[in-house]
């Protein structure tokens, strides 16, 4: 395999780069054009010395006392992460939180698409409608690859969150956004970013009681 | 002011606290009685001896070669996150993830209860009913303090967030449950916790490319 010329970033990185991003966005769209390393460092709440340090991962870049261009470094940056275009993403285990999270407007505007949710139960009766195409688990594989898809976020019960990690790691998906409470195992090649909203809360919980 | 006699826990450990309720919990569903050491350590993905350092902080505790007590461990767990009664908690923000957040049923589960609800247009048109009473933002601090509140979910954009965060924490929210992409600058006895949805989606975005 050919090695990318490119050094890897690391992940905390890419978070701070995903926040230069959100900052450069409303700077954007309040009609700023330039924007000091220092100004934007505050504004993404890291020293100036962390974002310049980030930014040369771009090579050398803005003009000396001028700042940076917002418009030509959010493209940048948006470039780099892969979200200029719209991405597709994999939804499975519509209980409660898939639910809730297929109701989230929040990923299209960032330019992901669940193109597709999944659940052992399709047919289930649900409070809500979903605009979302829902299948049934049997149809994970050939929907996958039918859409080239390499992302997927997992809502399903911790006691099946393994297996299905494991079919989706043999079908190609290469990015898992787990919800569940377990750790997954994987191979190596392929990310798993884990969010567990009641353990923050939990979390919380402890320390305003302490 | 008294110090708290038992040691400070650090946040990494309880987190790895969290996790292993939700395992003991899981084991506890399926009648097991004790678990070892090992075996509670391999379904929470951790090595062993980091569990029995992180269960050193309740003291002496399990019997050697019998393992540990399922439910007894469970509820002194539950006992230091503060999780064993009802924690009232607030969201302001019922924009799109502020309603998928509020139709999350998996926050009462875990012995959460929103409630109240807070946006600065109450009346606002929403394509979903919501069971938790909706204030407008005026009633901020009376309903905190009202319902004796240490714990806020904050989904509102990140322009507003410093501002509401503010107000938060002049009316007695020591946790914060974050999920405006904005670094909050709040006082340090006060504890953010931080989720970017979006965030998470790109950060995974990066790597499935590279």
């Amino acid at each position: 395999m050919k090695k990318n010329i490119r050094p890897e970033i690391p992940r905390k990185a890419i978070y701070r780069l995903s926040l230069y991003l959100r900052c450069l966005l409303r700077l954007k769209n309040n009609s700023i054009r330039t924007v000091s390393s220092e100004a934007l460092a505050k504004a993404a709440g890291v020293k100036s010395t962390q974002l310049r340090k980030d930014l040369t991962y771009f090579g050398q870049f803005g003009t000396r006392g001028l700042g940076y261009d917002v418009d030509q470094l959010a493209h940048m940056i948006s470039d780099l992460l892969g979200t200029n275009s719209l991405q597709p993403v994999v939804l499975i285990g519509v209980g409660n939180l898939g639910l809730a999270l297929l109701s989230y407007k929040g990923f299209a505007a960032e330019g992901f698409e669940i193109v597709g949710a999944f659940d052992i139960d399709p047919k289930r009766r649900r409070d809500k409608t979903i605009a979302t195409p829902l299948y049934d688990m049997s149809q994970l594989e050939s929907v996958i690859q039918a859409r080239m898809v390499k992302m997927a976020i997992l809502t399903v019960p911790a006691a099946a969150a393994q297996e299905v990690a494991n079919r989706l790691v043999a079908v190609g998906i290469t990015g898992i956004l787990n919800f569940s409470p377990i750790v997954l195992t994987v191979p190596e090649d392929v990310i798993v970013n884990s969010v567990n909203l009641a353990i923050e809360l939990e979390n919380l919980s402890y320390f305003v009681q302490h």
